[in-house]
């Protein structure tokens, strides 16, 4: 069966979907401050709470390609589990969601989740190194 | 055939091309309307011009990363229509030079442009989603 | 053999994990300098080395998204070389290393290395380009 076929990188491409979804939900939020504080394009800063809305996004946008990559570097390559890296994306998103109620919250509440999908990332980066290892072996021992 | 070998994917990888072409070209206005107006780095404000330039390169910036995953997760996991992903993501691009241009004009006419790119980068969301489901259900059904 | 189990693939793996590594320490020292000079989020300014520390970290991901796609479209397509696009990608990372040691001495000294990363991701998108050529034609030969 092809790769991405795999039960596992389906759960992978449902997870990149809920990341998109979030992120999409996170820009549009960005707009919705920016008409109702009057900040006019091309100004990215003027209220609290559109500066707080354009950092959710932009420090999520930061993360978001890197993330995509790893959890698909991580699909490829890790075999030995094959749904683990979709869990993990899994609790990347939520630690992304947890981090944007505690930031428009309070700028210092934004700990918990952006340290949760942190560790995920670096999770999804040891599970791709152990993955990318594995198959190199298996290539060079045929 | 593998999946990248299929003429869809072969389109897809056009239109990925293609989409970082004008991105390239994009950055390389930023760099010009630095220069033009004496703006020096790290600052990224002095002159309107420079800050619409700087904003269509980062506002694009936003969307690059998911619509290269969206085209790609479209690409991989729907068949029905394989050129379906490859057009939609023609259009995206359309839409972001309309957006280009039109901004560069004035601010307030960047919402067309920016609309197609809204749109489509939606429509091949729908259209992953649609694939998603059809590979899984395809892979249980075996 | 599988497209991602070839040494050409498994070579662009280990620089994409290069690009990420080096990627996620930009964004460590930014929040070091957020820490050292007591800049409290949402603000992204208020000292030199913080904001030098930002725009490293933020023109870095203004490509690393477009540099991992075409990194990828090139390891898929191009397979006269297979090596080739992680050698490029390789001189990426160094471009990007050269970059931000540069940037943080002096904002004019960034001109080297971001030229090299410059210089390697047009060098990429050829490769590409080539590859997808050579691609539609083998399958238009069949």
């Amino acid at each position: 069966m092809p790769i991405f076929a795999t039960e596992g990188a389906i759960l992978s491409a449902v997870v990149t979907i809920l990341a998109i979804l979030l992120y999409t939900f996170m820009s549009i939020r960005v707009g919705q401050m920016r008409t109702k504080h009057s900040i006019t394009a091309p100004a990215t800063s003027g209220h609290p709470e559109f500066e707080r809305a354009f950092r959710i996004h932009y420090n999520t946008l930061e993360s978001i390609a890197v993330f995509i990559a790893l959890l698909w570097l991580a699909t490829i390559y890790f075999h030995t589990l094959p749904w683990l890296p979709a869990l993990v994306g899994l609790i990347w998103v939520i630690g992304r969601v947890l981090y944007m109620t505690g930031y428009m919250n309070d700028p210092s509440k934004r700990g918990t989740g952006f340290g949760i999908a942190m560790l995920s990332q670096l999770v999804l980066l040891v599970i791709a190194v152990i993955g990318i290892v594995q198959t190199w072996m298996a290539v060079n021992a045929v």
